[in-house]
């Protein structure tokens, strides 16, 4: 495989990083001192300085003059349920609709997608593309396909309300349910990274997942793109 | 913020990537052939046939000599419930007992640990690392904090039996169940790199979870560091 170099402060940043989002170092936890990071590591001072200042950028700790530097609070937990939407997470927030769309286009359903939606393949489909923010800090890009029949023009109608729960509702849909999640990360595609103020080299967590009506019956198919730290995934099972 | 140069490569890799992993380029596929694909993003074939090389380092896409190039099946689906544990995903491909022990060593729980444990702060924990592979293709790495009271010594029975399920039942747990899980993203740090045989750019999925007794007391906090699209994790909500 083709290789890029990783520099070394990053080295130093994915371990700290794996013991802060593990909880093996707290929020409100004092990191090492400088130098004493820099003799664990065999490494001068500047590249721990690095290290740290890509933490920070991260909001995984944050330096407080004269004292040190402190792990952060944990990002907002996102619970899966049959409730879960989006405009729960907004709710939460107190923020309102805030779907900006950012292309609407037409696709054939793949075998995979088709069996999402219970469709037949090659039924043509309308994918939204948007950015939603329910706070400055927690901005998610997302993929959304329905039905393009049923669904004719729901890109405008999203683009109207900010919302996909307002936009569903002019169809006539007026609950939906979160039938099936699957997650998986991968590295940001640069419009997503653009859209998001994230750099290329920081990964998403992506939510692949099914809609269905009060019936059962699947309505859309989404995936939602969360830059890495800024929400975890919560899933109770007892 | 640091920034490092992204070559133009990885740029369409990730973009195919993202296509791929949404299903929106579906298993069984052709993608575009090199050409289509070179003139889409306006760069040589060259630069398109390393991003192709990757994606098939990958696993998600094959070349077909003479045919062109196709999309592989998605990876095994890790669903959630009160019953996921490692050795339910080793008996579903056929697999023994596969833990290999990398390290013991005691921690003092954070209050974010301690929370989890039903423990105070500051209680002396024992952490066992691990190296688990249901097939080949399928390895990760793993933290499993537990009282160090109560579970003295379960480094070593792990290391015995290669399986924690096994450990458990020599201190008399003989059930446990998945309490809660919470799903995060990141870079692997350089020792999980090198065990799980993944580059240092390639992201990991991590999962954070809580097994509790047939009672619902906590009994171990874990961390599951899974390679990006080895696995996907599956929760059903209806």
């Amino acid at each position: 495989m083709a290789k890029t170099r990783i520099p070394v402060w990053r080295l130093i940043q994915s371990d700290l990083e794996a013991e802060i989002r593990a909880g093996l170092i707290g929020p409100g936890d004092q990191l090492p001192s400088e130098n004493d990071l820099a003799e664990r590591f065999s490494v001068n001072r500047h590249t721990v300085r690095m290290a740290l200042a890509n933490l920070a950028m991260l909001g995984l700790v944050r330096a407080r003059r004269g004292r040190g530097v402190f792990v952060e609070d944990r990002p907002p937990e996102y619970r899966i349920t049959r409730d879960s939407k989006w405009s729960e997470i907004e709710r939460q927030m107190n923020a309102g609709p805030s779907g900006r769309v950012v292309g609407t286009e037409e696709r054939l359903a793949t075998t995979a997608i088709a069996g999402h939606l219970g469709l037949a393949e090659g039924t043509p489909l309308v994918m939204v593309e948007t950015v939603r923010g329910a706070s400055p800090s927690l901005l998610i890009y997302g993929y959304h396909l329905f039905d393009g029949a049923r669904f004719a023009g729901i890109g405008e109608a999203v683009a109207r309300s900010g919302s996909f729960t307002q936009a569903l509702a002019e169809y006539g849909v007026d609950a939906f349910y979160r039938a099936s999640t699957w997650i998986d990360c991968r590295m940001p595609r640069p419009r997503e990274a653009e859209a998001l103020s994230i750099p290329l080299d920081a990964p998403v967590l992506v939510m692949m997942y099914v809609d269905s009506d009060g019936e059962g019956r699947p309505l859309l198919y989404g995936n939602a793109v969360i830059p890495s730290g800024s929400l975890i995934v919560r899933i109770d099972t007892l």
